[in-house]
């Protein structure tokens, strides 16, 4: 299996989550935390939780965090390479947006790893038999995305909340991390970035923007991402239920 | 606030359900159950938690459960009026498929009712201000559906799954249940069901393609369905850390 590069957007600065906790204040210490990443789950930084997953693959050879800049001294003193089962562990000072902060962890990357996997510091819950066949769908086609099929109704809705037309779902997949690509790919696809149109939501999209095939790979629901003290909670629930459960691989 | 009839759509036989559920036999007693609607959670039934949520409402004063024919005996052993608080409750046998059984329910209704609410028994996480809050939107309106914005990147995918496109997800809802109408919109929208085109995968798309405003209700991320064993046991998760938490209304 080729080598990996792991990174990981804590950067972050969680506005919506730190008015949530400060509304909140006496039930928790989330104001205390400058990113949502470390705040804590289950006895630790959410972040830990999603450092371990990636560091059972044997695959990943270094983890590059790009966390706010104001949290460069705290993450490196809660963070080193004993917690990422021995691998490089670089902390870098994020950028004004994701995509910003992804492109500082990609320049200090190795340049000798084959794969680049990128995934947000606040979906904790990932699995590693998920993350595994990422890494494998990218080394045979270039790009993989994990992500879910919508099994849901869709509704195009208004300003006014009015619904203007219910959206025909066949193929339709809401993407998650990780988003694994080959090395070049992705830096091909963020030396280019300047050129896309519109807003970009995910790295994928870059990819996509550039021709190159995407494919996603099916994660699970429970992959959630923390954007509210709400959602925390409710991390920590389905971990004190013993996720990831009696799940067989994949 | 005007009279309501809460129609609960438990007729789905379930089937991918009651596999995974024969797989994991060794876990649980899903696979005694005719459909997930009556796998125990937290205790008792789905479907008694369902009800007891829009119980607590006091313009609700009549319930419709539809469920699947053979189970008929099963649902009127285990569930009467004492359960619904006191209001009405009516057990009627589904039909082939949902928008079927959501017609036989709505047939036996009390005409005298001013709102017919719909919703799925295997979402028993609804919170009563969210149902409350939908209720009144379809007084004013016509017609209310419970959802959320879409806040992921959601892709296009072709049968390889390989993405074909980056959809714009600007004003993307997913829809959940209750949906809520004014019982003449309902009515009209069911008596022409079979005007409309395509697949239906929801009840408001049937209002929608007579040209009746529909609007969207801000519910919960956790108000999730049912639909494996794996969602049953992060159910009991979310209930045991004490949803629905401290939220205030709504």
């Amino acid at each position: 299996m080729p080598t990996a590069s792991v990174i990981i957007a804590a950067g972050g600065l969680g506005r919506r989550f730190q008015a949530a906790g400060a509304r909140a204040a006496e039930r928790g210490p989330f104001e205390q935390h400058p990113t949502k990443a470390f705040a804590p789950l289950a006895g630790k930084p959410v972040l830990a939780h999603t450092l371990a997953c990636f560091a059972e693959i044997p695959s990943v050879v270094e983890f590059i965090v790009a966390v706010p800049e104001g949290a460069l001294d705290w993450a490196e003193e809660h963070f080193d390479a004993a917690g990422v089962g021995g691998r490089r562990l670089k902390i870098v000072a994020g950028g004004r947006d994701r995509p910003d902060s992804v492109a500082r962890a990609l320049e200090v990357s190795d340049p000798g790893t084959e794969l680049v996997a990128v995934h947000d510091a606040v979906r904790p819950l990932i699995r590693r038999a998920v993350a595994e066949e990422a890494l494998r769908v990218a080394v045979e086609r270039g790009a993989a995305v994990v992500g879910r099929p919508v099994d849901h109704t869709v509704k195009r809705v208004a300003e006014d909340r009015s619904v203007t037309e219910t959206v025909h779902r066949h193929g339709l997949w809401v993407a998650q991390t990780p988003q694994v690509f080959r090395r070049e790919i992705i830096t091909n696809a963020y030396h280019k970035r300047d050129e896309v149109v519109g807003e970009v939501t995910d790295d994928a999209q870059l990819v996509e923007a550039l021709g190159y095939e995407v494919v996603m790979v099916l994660g699970d629901a429970v992959n959630l991402k923390i954007t509210t003290p709400e959602d925390l909670r409710i991390c920590e629930a389905i971990l004190a239920a013993g996720w990831p459960f009696d799940r067989r691989t994949p």
